[in-house]
């Protein structure tokens, strides 16, 4: 079934499923744009936001028509909710989440019965503030959005959802989950870390030194920003991916021992070359800063 | 001397000095505004960008009649620079720097003849792109500008400075050098080295996994930036500040290692605690983000 013939139920209004659903109604993508929430003023604010149609408290209401289901609760409870929503699900619709981790999810949609079809799913964009409120239908405009495959096949998850991240002009992407979890512990867990760690050292230093606050700037600012980021929802990423994340911070771990050794030996020759390559390689990457 | 009545000199013409140059032409904040540069080319871009009333080579021609001089140099420079130039000041006139790092350069400015008077000083704010040709008089706007005294006493440098600080829109902040000089290692040198180490492991990261460069979004480029700075000054300042600069490696290196510990032992409620920490206190700093 075509997407704009589709009802499309998604569950979970936070910043990310709330910008998919005002993105989706206001491209007139599907036929009817649903909202599965906990809460009852998450479902008045839904509908009031215009980020779905109309806002349902119970599972089965919601999805025994749907014909695309997108999860996007935190990751942990996706991780749970995989299999507790398949079993309203109708035979041949469609699963796809927004969790910021795929392994565990792909996991558990492996698992589930046939007749469900599910891809794993991560729009590549965010916002320190959280919550329906902080939504916003361009969110997705130019972003990556990744899709994990769950088994051989699966073209009819995989043409409806890629049909869908069009629809908010997203950019779709396949990977492996694996590779996934390893380049997001890489992108984005580890600067989450690096940000935390800058701004504890910063209280430490800050105990015997008030300057540290007087004195901080934009390198500071840019560097920290992270830091202040959804913390329910990090938590839960640092739990799912955690072995790639622990890779990470050995790896981060090292780089600064190895600055440590480079300028306690005072090899300038050695450092220059190796910050050299960190400043081309990030102009590189992002030329206009 | 008030500055109205001064002839200031600015050595060295990058974005630093270029940029206060502009604003002390733009603001009419002095009698003369000249630049001491080494490049012909230099010269002629100081004055053509009314960085400078005019412009010269040679030290004796530019000093014996300056009532402020602002050396703009990288901060190795301006260690050797602080003798040789005081050589060519008229006595009763005043010295001070740019410099990021103060403690060497306080240390000079000690060693020199009581008839000139000296006072560090740096300016709290930057550019990812350095030269006369990124030079902006708006550039020290609202931003924080570190005195740091020499000598007891010292009224005559302090107060010069403190109205060309004001002259250019700065707020005027004095503490000891290092005050400055731990403080700077914390929220500036620290954050170029973090944002290195995350390009550094994204690098290691990549070879093996090409999703990392397709992956990277916001959260990547905001807290890789400052490794795209001026290598030049940077490595210049690691030099000049090694001993803090390896305290905040040390500190950084331990944070890293606790939530390595963290994670692995899977302490949650310690690692959240932690993390809110750091959420509360960047969020404290910086409110709208």
């Amino acid at each position: 079934m075509p997407l704009r013939e589709s009802v499309v139920t998604i569950v979970g209004m936070g910043l990310m499923g709330g910008s998919l659903g005002m993105a989706l109604v206001r491209e007139n993508a599907c036929r009817h744009v649903r909202a599965l929430v906990r809460r009852e003023e998450t479902a008045r604010d839904a509908v009031s936001l215009r980020a779905a149609h109309d806002a349902v408290q119970d599972p089965q209401d919601a999805l025994n028509d749907s014909d695309l289901v997108v999860i996007a609760t935190p990751v942990r409870t996706i991780e749970r909710q995989v299999s507790e929503l398949a079993a309203f699900m109708r035979p041949g619709s469609v699963m796809t989440d927004m969790g910021s981790v795929k392994r565990t999810i792909v996991d558990a949609m492996k698992r589930l019965p046939q007749d469900v079809r599910a891809i794993g799913g991560h729009p590549m964009c965010g916002k320190e503030t959280s919550g329906i409120q902080s939504a916003d239908p361009d969110l997705f405009r130019d972003k990556v959005w990744v899709m994990t495959p769950v088994n051989e096949g699966g073209e009819a998850a995989r043409d409806l959802v890629t049909e869908m991240i069009a629809s908010v002009a997203a950019k779709p992407v396949m990977m492996p989950a694996e590779e996934h979890d390893v380049a997001v512990a890489c992108i984005s867990h580890l600067p989450y870390l690096l940000a935390c760690t800058l701004v504890g050292v910063a209280e430490e230093t800050g105990k015997d030194s008030a300057a540290v606050w007087e004195l901080a700037s934009s390198g500071f600012k840019d560097t920290s920003r992270v830091a202040a980021g959804d913390l329910t929802m990090m938590m839960d990423i640092l739990s799912a991916n955690t072995e790639n994340v622990l890779l990470m911070l050995g790896r981060a771990g090292s780089k600064l021992a190895r600055y440590t050794e480079l300028l306690l030996r005072g090899h300038e020759e050695e450092l220059t070359r190796e910050l050299a390559e960190a400043r081309d390689r990030r102009t590189g990457m992002f030329p206009g800063g």
